[in-house]
């Protein structure tokens, strides 16, 4: 097996490979009666950078600038596809979409390759471990068709890491040649140890992730899954805070969506639903007292139009809790504080203090965003997503996920992408139209 | 002014009008070409008791049996639609439908008897009390034509109650002939005292009340507007409750819902959504600990079925809160201890205690649904409610409420209904359907 | 067997009987240790006529008034539930709420009663004709417990009759104790045949009816299932006719909604989404042409608005086919002429004529409608109704339907029902409303 | 006033101007007390092209790779916003989004801007000609803030063209300095001939075009606003479809969908709900009879499977009408005949003469989905495209189209847009998993 050699330092995209692709794929290159162009090869790539002086420089300096081979069916492929057994498995939090994903990819190995061993592991990575006992699930399309129309994942899910070595002991014992694996930034973690594995005890086996974020915050991904299914919902819950709001005299509706550590959720649900007065989201800084803090403003703010909605991602604000101890999840993410409680208080206290009756409704919808069927949207984009998965696994492809970059289905090497994280840029156009969009201005005492 | 006097002691269901009603009702009687009979006379009644052994004992020892007035246009009217002035005011929670009943009262009486001053009081009674200084909103069909589609109350709402003296000078002052009150069980009681304090006064004003109430607990109405629409929505967040706790091994998904003292909302969710596997509402008694604790019931189901839903009506379970100490909402409603974070917590301690990794899923949707618009079947429903509150009070009908029973628009007197209460009965249809649906037999220790 | 003779030739309600029902039910009448009331006996009966005088009437000339049996779990019952086989079929159109009810009958057979052998007859009548071929399918917890997901039946449907000797034979053949049948006025006529073709075979078959109509024009059935969904869907197709209509100078919109003989959804609708301003139903005459006629009063509606929606009943206007040849459709009910189309080239050579541009859009939602999943309030309502088949069935019960009338579910007679039609009352509350929220006045010249 | 020369004729990017902005913009370029890069300059752009190997032989040829202006805030903006008015108008057919871009743009104007005069036009380009007499709406925050919640265009719209002189002078009459055209092909042209006359009157008019076209067909536009709510709703249509087909022995659904050149929302509404076994979209061939033909697959596909799903595009199949004379609309497009009720009569001719009974039910949901609220996903789109016209506008930039490419919001010269169509490439992704999603294979007989 060929491992790239890294050439370019900052950024190699390449894709490692399990070997020569010899088999001829069966999928048919032609309609009606005229052939037509449907593989792709791996020298099909797009451009990472779009602004015309870098990539000038990078060429007229002699180099390549830096591209994403193109994801798609190839005309060679690796597996024998009759022989082939292969497993999927969804890690981590619910997320609109992991049911349409396991659908496009079992429908995408048994009608367009033929392959009849598909294997869904429950309940996230436990499903590897003889300990837990969960059953292994067999998929055909019989048991995937109708799943879409569910949310939530048929496979069920967990959190936290499990043992590496026993995982790829299952994976032996199962016969398997390509993992499917679903999840966030730890699956990607774990993906990239299991490789490893793989590759010191030198098995021919497929590591594909399909990379799952509601917060849509994964490195060199421009949009991920579930995400339009989730602003879409929460506009539900910005309308109920906005009509209590209204409902009252000084009324407040306090919404907490998604984004520990990016607020694209709730910046793009500001703009989904403009009923918002202030959003806080982790990338930029707010102040609670003082002049421009934010409990100044939404008591101006209260004086001028007698309600005011207040979007909160659940990562913001940590900063008020540096002093306690820090925290982890199962998963190892550290335990963020609860800015939502943490701030209905303050708010209920200062103008409590204030003589003022103020009455705010909490909502924190997440759980049931989460657990939603995706909408068309995600539907059609997991429907490629994971189709895509199965071209590049079948091909022998191994160590990647499928990505999304300048509106193209892509090809990005596990390295490159875990451990990373997108956030909203403060100058960008979103953030910028969030600020047009509630006039909050900044919340920051100089 | 005749108040009729009380012949049956137990249930009076006489309706006071404030005289006699002499002008011909500009609602015509015609339909290509044909005279139809659409005008309801006071004397058209519908019987309250459906059991014929019963009506017939009453009959048969002499007896009428009881009957409410049937709502509907009367032909001749006691108020001069020129000169008529009406206030509305919505009171109390938000509720789905509130906007649908103030279009449905203003459509009316601009449209069908030609009133031109319609009064919108802001924010519930706080409206009526200079000191507040809350304006009054002029409503036409303009303005409300499209309110229908947006949840909330576009007038605003407040709870608690205001000077009865001082409101009764405002309805003075403001020459008011009908007050159309929205409001539950405490807008019942205002109703009552406003009621008298203009007898006393001696005023032509009419009272009428437009009860409303979420949790579908008002006596002597069997459905009550928004209910339909909360039960809807439930089932949204119980979808999302069983998706997330499916997607875990020994998941919980835990949901409060309304249902202060009666667990209408609850039950007829859990057969709207049938996922959930014990529903918990202030009626039915449960125990956590021993044998048939939910404690050790919900152990039981993970260890078959490896998840669990529970719904819990808010109202639920106080028992378990009897030593701490009553305290007050501003409507005077005694404040209910939050039985949804303790049960998380017993829950949570349980099985921690059992060294079980046990995920539950916590999801409150309140403020998420009393916000919402009314669904089409409130819609029709509060079409007719706001319709048939303007023909009884431009009639000269007072003190009095538009009910729904045995499938009719009925006429119901205040004292009638106000501070009485409809529960779900333990052996009746709807219990005994859940039951059967979630199969959760009795939770209490013998 | 028992046949009820007829005491009263008006009304008679008795419900036909296979026997005398010996059986404990294994129902437990029990809860939190205490015995609860939750069997009805045939005695408990509610009054089917709510006007007091009339049922004084009655009552003072020594008559009973006709009243129906409570639907409702029976302590004693007919069948042997170990040994007994049932069989469900669903026939003629399609309406929301089919795999609700297949569901909640196979649910409660299974799990209250321990019935093991459920089978469904796939499309309608047709399966059980030889003929066809159409396989059996089994019903079980498994395979019903999702479908009320999905519009549509699982189990399919067709039209027209079958032989009814043949039919007998099926259910003979397969050993059937209870024969479900949910279907329409055609269904109720088979099953009034199937009926008497037991009776003269004598056979211990029950046959319990589900009426089915999305029309809700079951005579002596207040309200039937689908319909709630049906109109709330139509909503859509208004506010599409609205925007459409508005979007353009003299824009019209058209709507073709369902209603042969009744104008139930039509009517309903309009009171829903109040953007209507001519509906048109079969109850209600109405001329083209003519001072009164709907072409002038649209032409004046322009005039002054610029824009107008029109919703038709698919039964309404049939006065304008009379002199064309009377057709049948498969199931014999005779062939509608289209009004939609009729009145849309009407109205468009009309102002052709006139030389004015009117863009008209033209909406027929109709199998869009009546493929739905049921919504909440009718997957309620669907639970009752087959749980109270099951209940009647099992207590012997048969030739009757499951009605539902004064806000109970009640067992009414086939022959009281079959045949007959319930419509729109032109003086009734529904159309008074619909005509004032219209505005459309008379539309007849006189 | 600068026009750019063409220095490269295939490709010309640069951006018309109405001379040089001076004035400073009122935007302000600062958050939490630090400067932030929001303003965009001319020379910010993005590669059109994608493929490494091309962009690198532009530039090794000496010449510059083609890229598209990015959209955004200029730091210098051209018009004094205290003297600016401005002027918007709808163009023909409705599509999802109107009122939102209306509501952005107005929005932007005032609040960002500062501008106060702001025009509505009605009815499209009527809405310029005196002879039709349609007042102008005055717009302002208060009266857009709601509007993207309904359907449809708060302005109107209509069909075809308009004398362009009159055009302009009712622009110079009221004195417009930017104009705001949202509209599709049609508008686009009109707005070059706007442009143009403009140009040679020597006004300092701005003409900005946000491209319209439900069917996503616009060239070098990668998606355009509104078709994300336009393939949501489809689904309803094919759920429909779907079970209607399902419901009934040999059951056919037929659907007819938007696409008079273009198959996209076909396509793509395929995939989002993927019950479909034939779509027939304009850029794929396809016969009727023969071996391969629709037919006989059809017959096949019942054989086996009982039903079947056709998802037609309005302008699938015009071949079939090639011997009928060409009618044009009032826009001046070919009027398409109706290849749904074509396709349905050749249906069921073919069955009745073989004598099966097939169900056929045909549904066009066309004029419920062009007048829907557009959904989350448009709602954020239609908020960047009004306000990054706007920012166009407001800097002089004239002769373009807000566009979307490679992801990111570009200024796109009308020319090099109008009279140009994107359609579906018969080897490209989303075709290809069409094919695998339906599995129908060629349609064309050899």
């Amino acid at each position: 097996m060929h491992i790239h050699p890294t050439d370019n330092p900052d950024m190699d995209t390449r894709i490692d490979s399990l070997g020569e692709a010899k088999i001829e794929s069966p999928i048919i290159n032609e309609l009606n009666g005229s052939s037509i162009d449907i593989f792709k090869e791996d020298t099909d790539t797009i451009l990472i950078e779009l602004t015309p002086e870098k990539v000038a420089d990078t060429i007229n300096s002699g180099k390549t600038p830096a591209s994403f081979e193109l994801a798609g069916p190839r005309k060679k492929i690796f597996f024998d596809p009759s022989k082939l057994k292969c497993a999927l498995v969804t890690c981590g939090g619910l997320c609109p979409g992991l049911n349409n994903i396991i659908r496009s990819v079992v429908l995408e190995l048994y009608y367009s390759y033929g392959v009849r061993h598909i294997y869904g592991i429950r309940y996230g990575l436990q499903g590897f471990i003889p300990e837990y006992k969960h059953d292994v699930m067999e998929l055909s399309p019989a048991n995937v068709v109708d799943i879409h129309e569910m949310g939530g994942s048929i496979l069920g899910s967990s959190r936290g890491p499990q043992d590496i070595e026993t995982t790829v002991d299952c994976l032996e014992r199962m016969n398997i040649g390509i993992l499917f694996m679903i999840g966030g930034d730890g699956t990607l973690m774990a993906a990239s140890k299991i490789e490893d594995t793989i590759r010191r005890r030198d098995l021919k086996i497929s590591v594909i992730v399909i990379p799952k974020t509601i917060d849509n915050d994964i490195h060199m991904v421009s949009k991920s899954f579930g995400f339009d299914t989730a602003v879409d919902i929460s506009t539900e819950a910005i309308k109920g805070a906005h009509k209590e709001a209204e409902g009252y005299p000084n009324g407040i509706g306090l919404i907490k969506l998604m984004g520990r550590y990016s607020g694209f959720i709730a910046a793009t649900a500001t703009l989904a639903q403009q009923d918002v007065n202030f959003v806080l989201i982790p990338e930029i800084d707010f102040d609670l007292e003082g002049k421009n803090g934010l409990l100044t403003k939404l008591e101006e703010r209260l004086a001028q139009r007698k309600h005011a909605v207040i979007l909160l991602a659940e990562g913001a604000g940590q900063k008020f809790f540096e002093s306690r101890k820090i925290e982890y999840d199962p998963s190892g993410n550290i335990k963020l504080h609860d800015i939502g409680l943490f701030l209905k208080e303050k708010i209920q206290s200062y103008f409590e203090a204030k003589n003022m009756d103020i009455p705010l409704k909490y909502i924190d919808p997440s759980y049931m965003i989460r657990s939603l069927p995706a909408n068309s949207n995600d539907h059609v984009f997991c429907t490629f997503l994971g189709r895509d998965a199965v071209h590049a696994g079948i091909a022998g492809k191994t160590n990647m996920i499928i990505g999304f970059w300048n509106d193209h289905f892509v090809h990005v090497p596990v390295p490159m992408t875990a451990g990373k994280r997108k956030q909203v840029s403060p100058g960008g156009k979103l953030w910028q139209t969030v600020l047009e969009a509630t006039g909050q201005g900044s919340l920051v005492n100089s």
